[in-house]
C-alpha cells in the first residue's frame, strides 16, 4: 500500500490519525500541496479530483477522500474499531462525523481558502477554479464559532463526541479544531466540556499524526 | 421505528430509496419544512441541527444525516448490500458518495439556497440563519456542470457509479441530478454515459421513493 499524503494538511491528517490508532504503519509519498503538484497531470492520474488524502491498495486501486480511506482502513483491519461496534453505534459515529466535518472541517476551509492571498481563484479544491468570495471567509468564521458551541454540547457528560469510545467522529472534530487555529479561533473558555476533550484527545500519541 | 420525512425535500429522499431498495418499510412522520416545522422547539429537541432525515429507534435512539441513516440500515439489514461487499469496494463507493455529495447534492443545495427568494436568510440548513450570497447561487450552478461531466467520466465502462453494483453512491447521484433538475439544470446531451445510467437508476421501483 502506499497513502499520498501532506504532512501540513489538515485533510490527510484525519487519515493519519486514524491509521495510527489502528496501529498502521504504511508507506507515504508526500504531494507538494504548496507548489500545487495535485494539479499536475501525473498526479491527477492518481486523483482526477486533486487532493489528498489517496490511498493506493497493493493491486493499484486507488481511494480518495478522508472518510472513504477510514472505511477501508475499518472494513480491513477492524481492531480497535473506530467507526462504531454495533448497527446503532455506526450510525451515531457517522452523524457525528458527518455533522462536523460540515460544521467544522468545511467551515475552516471556506474561512481560509476564501480569505488567504495565496489561495487566489482557488476558493474550492478540485481541478476547476472558483474565485474566493470574501463574504464566504467572513461565513466560514461565524459558523466556526457556532461549531465549538455544538461541539461542547455534544460532549456534556459524555467522554467521547460519539460515546464512551474514541471514534472517527473525535478524530474530524479534533482536527476541525486544530484547523480552526490556523485562523485564530480557538474553543471558548466557557466552554468547559470542549475543552477537556480537547485537552484529552491531544494528549493521545496518535494526535501528533 | 419511525423516519422522520419530508416527501418533497431531497435529503430524505436519499435515505428513502435506500429503504426501497432494502425492501423496508419504515413508519413515517412528515414534518412540514415549507411551515418551518422543523425550526420549532418540538422538533429541535427531536434534532437539533433541524433536519431530515432522522430515523428513531425503537429504543429512542435518533440518528440523523442521511449518510449514518444509511450506515445504521446498511449494519442492521445487510441484504442486499448498497455499500459495499468487501474492504476496497467499501472505500470505492464511500468515495464516489462523498465525491458526487459535495459535487452534486451541495452544490445544488448551494445553488438553490442562495436564490430562492422564500429562502432569505437560510442559505444553509440548521438553527442560525446564513444570509444568501448571490456569488454562491452562480457557483452552485458553475458546480453543477462540473458534476455532471464528472458524472459522465465515472460512468464510462461502469453500469453503476462504483462498479458492477447499484449503490448508496448511485442514489446520491440520482438524487442530485433530480435536485439539479429544479434548477432547470440537465445531464448534457453528450454525456452518454451519465444519460443512459441516469435513464437506468430512474427506471427502479426505488425511484419512485
Amino acid at each position: 500500500m502506499k497513502f499520498y499524503d501532506c504532512e501540513t494538511a489538515p485533510s490527510p491528517r484525519r487519515a493519519r490519525i486514524f491509521m495510527a490508532e489502528k496501529g498502521l504503519d504504511i508507506p507515504i509519498q508526500q504531494v507538494a500541496l504548496r507548489h500545487d503538484e495535485q494539479l499536475t497531470p501525473a498526479f491527477q492520474a492518481i486523483n482526477p479530483w486533486c487532493t489528498v488524502p489517496v490511498l493506493e491498495l497493493d493491486d493499484g486501486t486507488r481511494i480518495s477522500e478522508a472518510i472513504a480511506v477510514c472505511s477501508y482502513l475499518e472494513a480491513a483491519y477492524p481492531e480497535p474499531p473506530l467507526m462504531g461496534v454495533d448497527a446503532a453505534d455506526k450510525g451515531i459515529v457517522m452523524m457525528w462525523e458527518h455533522r462536523f466535518e460540515q460544521d467544522g472541517f468545511f467551515a475552516a476551509a471556506e474561512a481560509l481558502r476564501n480569505r488567504t492571498p495565496g489561495l487566489k481563484g482557488r476558493a474550492i479544491t478540485g481541478p476547476a477554479n472558483y474565485p474566493q468570495i470574501p463574504e464566504l471567509a467572513e461565513r466560514g468564521s461565524a459558523r466556526l464559532e457556532h461549531f465549538f458551541r455544538r461541539l461542547d454540547e455534544a460532549l456534556e457528560g459524555k467522554e467521547f463526541v460519539a460515546g464512551p469510545r474514541y471514534t472517527i467522529a473525535d478524530i474530524t472534530a479534533l482536527v476541525s479544531v486544530d484547523f480552526a487555529g490556523w485562523l485564530k479561533l480557538t474553543i471558548p473558555d466557557d466552554c468547559a466540556h470542549a475543552r477537556r476533550w480537547y485537552e484529552a484527545v491531544s494528549a493521545r500519541p496518535s494526535a501528533k499524526a
